[in-house]
């Protein structure tokens, strides 16, 4: 096993040993009791992890024991490099697509396979939902699945 | 009133009257009756109307009768002008932003006022959907909303 | 009328006369006894057109007579301004997307309506077409039709 | 034979393998048993393979096991990495020639040699095909074969 | 005086009002009776008004009535065109420059004149300020200023 | 431990050391009784070390010897690689975030955990300090912490 | 006539006159007693003329008088607005493109109709030329006239 | 020697060699008995080589023979990697610059050493030349040649 | 005269007006009795004014008179659109290409005519040179002017 | 010690080498017997060495004696990979920065430490300097040197 230089060696390090172990996010989030969503997003380098949440994937993945400290840092996160909204509110949808973008890609193909979520069949709505700490932005999409076909 | 010469000249004269008469987007949906996130997305340049519906906007907003077949022409869509993701399933999130994304931020300020959804206090959740005509996958977004104030 | 002072100005009169009329391109295709698909090509500004078809379109759609030069001259063409493939068999598929690019969108929309050729429900084959002058490449591309809807 | 630590990795492995063994894509495809055309966009990254699939490419192209599970995992897709049209249906083409743009150059070389397929010697044809699961789109392409000839 | 047909319209018409009539940012700030920082981001574009405020600035700059309700809309906002860092910390930074940026440009020139705060003869200072709604980070900045001169 | 090469080098090197020793900037500023702000700056490359702080750092964190030289050099510096802003005011506040935007990143993180300095919920104030050298400008920032949390 | 307020006006006036009065590049180029192609590139804004040029051309194309100084200025020049190769050698070949481009697909069109030089069924050859100032490198290409036929 | 991956390795070998050896292009040229010209541009990658070229050139060089599959293989080409122009025939002349600017950059430096071909010291022309096959463009340019001098 | 609603409309007037009245940049920098350097620099739009200095210039080339404000308001400045070097040091370098650069250009031509400071036959030299207020970067280039000609 | 594989490694070797071994570009200079401006343009990879002046600097700096040939073949040149002006004066410059920035860099820190040339406290002068082979234009600047400081 080789030693970890960054966080983006452990990304890659778990990314391959789940391939290895045939392995889904699921039995990864469950093993860290975490929702399926929030593994997924830090497995792939977005978010950090407590040391105990970072004890259980290494223990799980059987990665290097030099994954633990990256594990538990804050990373760079973010995985679009190009010409970002300038407008505030339109960047945060961006910036959604950049972080949580990668997760969701897995986490479709998981649930569906090779595809697609149409944005044509497609429609979102939005709803406040009052809450103590501060009011809450819903937004809800929903788009047909469109999987890809041999031919 | 002016002669329209492009999709363009219609968004920007929709928006023109809509400030000068003091509508919310929800008084254009309730007059069209359909859904009040359609709605915005169509009157900001990114959906076709049908006959009836042009004619009802026109009249409600006292638009240029030239504005009635632009209004009713599959239009270009989409406000992106940068890099987008290549892979096809993170560009349909991206083209989400792309022709979604103002009516979004106009649908926000309406309920909420100037400010944005975090993407930082933020979760998300994915479902799959049964449907006959092809399973749906259900992307749903919590952001706390975060409002500019003054100082 | 105004005068024509660039083939632009030509192309914005066509789209403007076209919509103000109602007419169709398959209309105008017509009119010129040319094939739709190159029609509507060339109405867009992509293509010059002979002495008798500038003729032909001026007065079909009433335009201005100072159209008619501009017509004739080999246009500035192509339509996409970003980063361009290096290899030169990839760039022609792009200058395709660029230069036929708003035509075929002319064209899906006038027999389908508003919505897209899934590049995912899409399949493709190529095949060797024998000719006298040379051999040539039938690519043909067959895409499920995918319409926006109201919601 | 090395261990494969992405699915980038097993396509530089079986472009290596497929020259090292004079092979052509036709060869491939018939071991497989699909079409020319999806083998090759498969083979070069944006499609996933089945169990089945994956275990004759492997066997037949001599590669590492470890190729195994990359095969059948949906990939990262897409080639171009410029800015993109914003328009959806023009993205749509414009995502074909990421997508399926390799292959095609792939398959027109295994058929003609160097060169390239026209873009001026070109038309093309948009025809509507009626289906039970929804109408499609047949975009089909006529450009001559230009070889490069050495001086 | 002309109608308003965008917030652009209104703050190009600030800024000119501002020229001609030889007012300082502080006048206008000390008229709103705000923040010379806040008043001057807000009439460069980039916050919203309340009715209140949009009244005595249309009031105290001559401005025409129909820039009354623009004023109080969430505007679009931001000023940087390019191309932002992915990691979400390292791009409010840079939202901060674009969205605050041109603000912070004009207060500068009316305190100092024209010239620059150097990013050389430079230091800044991060502290942590408790708040009852959640601790503040404080990022204090200190540059020189360089004046152009003539020669 | 291995020959240092380039700057870069030494800093990757630092980093590494730094996580797998469990030391905060805060220890390495200690050790080089410089200010925090600065010493997190020049151990990310952006500033060059004085003989005795380079021996100071290289012995603290066990670097290789060959790192010293490197350390004394003024560094290739800058991490934004985008587009900047034309003029020279704004363009010091983006080269601000280019330069010591990496070391604000880490002291946030090292004093709040992960999470951003908000943007929205956020004020700045500007001020002449004046100074024998000649007057400073003193731009002084403050925004909430907005922490991530699993979800 | 229009005051001309730059030499963009001037060139706009040259395109839109020879347009109107039907005239070849040869045609100006024989008035002006200059090559063809140094006459195209020069009208086409790359190129300053001689007084005794400037004032031919307003007079062969009725131009404003206000055209006349703006002729006889050194010119902005160049039209290609992106990323241009770093080396020396080859940029200049790029500039060749920027500045000349124009005035060789004008004289190509002139002499051929719609189409393109193939850069496919092409060759090209180098020789140094002996010149008392200083040799000449003699750079020539060939490339077949492929023109666009209508369809 | 170890065994080619890719062209680009073939290609990188191949510059190796040459400059190793010492040879001149016309050294190379000489022995495939080729033009100077076509022999340089593709032994920089960019045309694809008969078996029997292949063989003389792996021998000549001194080449692995893993070599000799790349090099029949129809490369991919291309070396500009920035923003294309649009037109069709400006594209064709920045193709030009793409794929054959290395072999002129080559062969001019080995006839005249370090330095460029002016692009202000220049003139160019165009003429038809009659071909069976159809007609052909000819492109004759003509820059003094400025060498760079130590100083 | 219209009225000046922007500095980059005065500099549009500046630069018009001397066309017009066919006046040199000496000429100006004569009336202002300050540097040719520093008056194109600043009539070009990139330096404040002086009140005294802007009465002159509006008074010498007869603009109107709500240009005098304008002239006195530090400007944006910058001609530079593009990717921008990230160190320091090299990007002070290029900023004196975008700020100062429009004034080489025109004192250039306006000493030598069209054409060029070659970048070949070149040469450069740095020297310190002390001062009271801290030592200066002396950097002299001298190359050799290359100019446009006629064919 | 290594064989060179491309002139990129020879610079990366140069550049260990002096750091390595202590040396300043004056002793360099000094060694090679060429201007100290020169041979740090050089030294980075701009400029093609003699036979008699790459055997020096392979001796003096212990380099490998692969790096031989590549000293003298002329180089890829320019370090600068953005947008470049298009206009052929103002591009001069920008290639000025690029060729020969790297090397002002190096000698502005060798002689006065880590800082900048201030583009703010800065002049500029241009000259006509009379020659024999044509006359050359001396363009020269002075700005302060500002350094950076700890803190």
């Amino acid at each position: 096993m080789t030693m970890m230089r960054s966080r983006q060696d452990v990304t890659d390090a778990i990314i391959i040993a789940r391939v290895a172990k045939g392995l889904s996010w699921s039995d990864i989030a469950g093993e860290l009791a975490q929702s399926l969503e929030w593994t997924t997003t830090a497995c792939l380098g977005q978010m950090a992890f407590t040391a105990d949440q970072a004890a259980k994937l290494v223990a799980f993945l059987g990665l290097d024991q030099t994954a633990l400290p990256w594990l538990q840092i804050p990373p760079a996160k973010g995985t679009l490099a190009g010409t970002a909204p300038a407008d505030p509110l339109l960047y945060r949808l961006y910036e959604i697509v950049s972080v949580y973008g990668p997760a969701i890609k897995e986490l479709i193909h998981e649930e569906f396979g090779d595809g697609i979520m149409s944005a044509i069949d497609f429609k979102f709505e939005i709803k406040r939902k009052h809450h103590e700490a501060g009011d809450r932005v819903e937004l809800n999409m929903s788009g047909k699945f469109l999987p890809y076909k041999t031919f």
